[in-house]
């Protein structure tokens, strides 16, 4: 839809095991995205609000969005809660564009939430595991790890390439996370360690898998000619994609390529009207480090096979070619479901104003997100520029 | 935002306590949508899909959008849960206008669906709860008919209406509902039987509460300037309004007047721009018969407590001079929660195109339909019009 929409505003909580409940996670989130609009944003301005949750902390499993509008200052404003998994934070970022490009929001809030750490471990792996195919995977026993490492095997087989390769993913995102004071976990790994960690679903280990995180994420969005109001410094959004696909992975004829990865990034880039070269770097949504491979190759940033010898090569660090997942990813920031896709618009928002401090990506000016429902059943990609 | 989409398609399952399940209740009721359009419509040509759903049976609590993609036969096509509770269709349609308005889809599917019969009471009711306040209604045992029995106490005391009033609305819904294929309830009533049943929640009793039911729903939205490709006798979207209110009862300032109600219906009319006399019928959120008479007044048909008179005074019967729910409502034709949006939105396609059968309501051409999510935390309301 290319540059109908900016954002003008973005607050983040620390993703981590956290005291707080939903609600101060998104009053947190929220009022920092208010305070960093650098003109001021009034929230009787805000026309709509969109709310990205799994499960809300498991307690307020309906009509939560009602509960955005109380935190966030806007009751009366309608508020939607859009659910598609760990996707819910880049669909909900895409109904709020829509919204301002339709021309019936002139200024949108999107913020995603979820409190899974105080919950007991057995309903905790129920919440993650309802947004997998339940008929056939999730009441076989099949987990989330138990899919990714089906994925991985088949990935490193038919590719030859092998678990060092896996492994780099974590190395780095931990190394970015390190930097980000928002980060679920700020320690610096080594291969050995990841090669040496208790096996999770081979040939993932602990260290592939991303941790279990509460946290909250907001962006304010507005109509493109609307966004100079606000600050000097929009984000312009340039382009958003999305897909879906079987939600089972049986029902697919491929397990190492991910479609709605595929289609939400061929429809991003034809409304952007830009060439995957001039993307400067890359948050993708790497729940396990395999889907950071994948997805690397779904995007079209490598070849089948190619996103292995270019991550071992230390071309998606953050100092190299196309530095992917500056913030840490979801391996190392950590993966608050419905927070995640709201968090990498936060990231693009940070780093295309030069603002991410010790993570800055040297002369960003064009990012792209990539967020991922399921085991790829849906999937949204998003197309960010520096105002 | 005016005319900028309409429906060229329809579909309805039957409401009840039904044999099938969430996947085949939808399949039937996308089904039924293609084959309603007159000059046929293309899955492939499907580019935009929202579901919405409150508990998709109980099973698949996550990413259940990919599951209409599955049924609907547009997979890969980017699909979109929407959850409100009990507005989650009037949000999903919503969703889809402004994705046709803005520009992103050029033919979008909406589809709800619920199941609930097969649910253990204990579950169902778990089901339904969950869209009220968790923290002070819910597990201080309040339920909906509780909730709903609170405002029927306080308006009747408030506007010295007496029950009849409340009867007259099941009788006219149950009346309306008997002459609809797709009903849930096909009984008529009379207000003896309604005065002498069972009591749920003083003073609304077993006939003042809609039933819990399974069922789907489906219509296919385009821009308005496309519309006439697919049909001679297209309903347009004149206007859509939404709002919201703190989710709990107890933080609002009034009991017996539904603020998000409010908001959305001044929020459909200016951007309809026509007047509340111009509307033919209305389909109103009537979970119990005191939610009918609040819909009346809020929407503003019925001064403060008018609502009452006006329906005893047969104003609101099918013949009447303005008729309300002629398809019967939730209290007649079933309530399958997410469905249930969606069916409202079937029910004017088929009035406005004079294919409303026996129960036709004689010169339609324009419509509202009006949907409310827990007691009064979200709603939307709608304006149609015949093309």
């Amino acid at each position: 839809m290319g540059e109908r929409a900016a954002i003008v505003g973005a607050g983040h909580t620390r993703f981590g095991a956290l005291d707080d409940g939903p609600r101060l996670l998104l009053r947190r989130a929220v009022d920092a995205a208010f305070s960093s609009v650098d003109r001021g944003a009034e929230r009787s301005s805000i026309d709509s609000a969109f709310l990205a949750t799994l499960g809300f902390g498991g307690w307020q499993l309906g009509n939560s969005s009602a509960v955005l509008g109380e935190e966030a200052g806007v009751s009366g404003v309608p508020t939607t809660r859009v659910e598609n998994a760990c996707a819910s934070g880049g669909f909900a970022l895409r109904a709020a564009v829509e919204a301002v490009a339709s021309g019936s929001s002139e200024l949108a809030l999107v913020a995603g939430v979820e409190k899974m750490t105080d919950l007991p471990n057995a309903r905790r792996r129920y919440w993650l595991g309802v947004s997998g195919d339940t008929e056939w995977e999730r009441l076989a026993g099949l987990t989330f790890a138990g899919v990714y490492g089906l994925i991985a095997s088949r990935y490193l087989a038919e590719h030859r390439v092998g678990p060092e390769a896996l492994a780099a993913v974590a190395v780095k995102n931990h190394e970015n996370g390190a930097l980000n004071p928002n980060a679920h976990f700020r320690k610096p790994i080594r291969p050995d360690q990841v090669a040496a960690a208790p096996r999770v679903a081979d040939p993932l280990g602990l260290y592939d898998c991303c941790p279990v995180s509460d946290g909250a994420a907001a962006v304010l969005v507005v109509p493109a000619e609307r966004a100079r109001r606000y600050t000097d410094t929009p984000v312009y959004v340039e382009g958003v994609g999305a897909g879906s696909d079987a939600l089972a992975v049986q029902e697919r004829t491929d397990l190492t390529r991910f479609a709605a990865t595929r289609r939400a990034s061929e429809e991003a880039f034809r409304a952007a009207g830009c060439e995957r070269g001039s993307v400067s770097f890359l948050e993708v949504h790497d729940c396990f480090t395999i889907a950071e491979l994948l997805a690397l190759e779904d995007l079209g940033f490598a070849s089948p096979g190619g996103a292995g010898r270019m991550t071992l090569a230390g071309e998606t660090q953050r100092r190299g070619r196309l530095p992917v997942n500056p913030d840490g990813g979801l391996k190392a920031k950590g993966h608050p479901i419905g927070a995640t896709g709201v968090g990498q618009a936060y990231e693009a928002f940070c780093q295309l104003r030069g603002a991410a401090g010790a993570r800055q990506v040297a002369g960003a000016d064009r990012a792209l997100t990539h967020n991922v429902g399921g085991a790829g059943a849906t999937a949204t990609v998003t197309i960010l520029r520096a105002g």
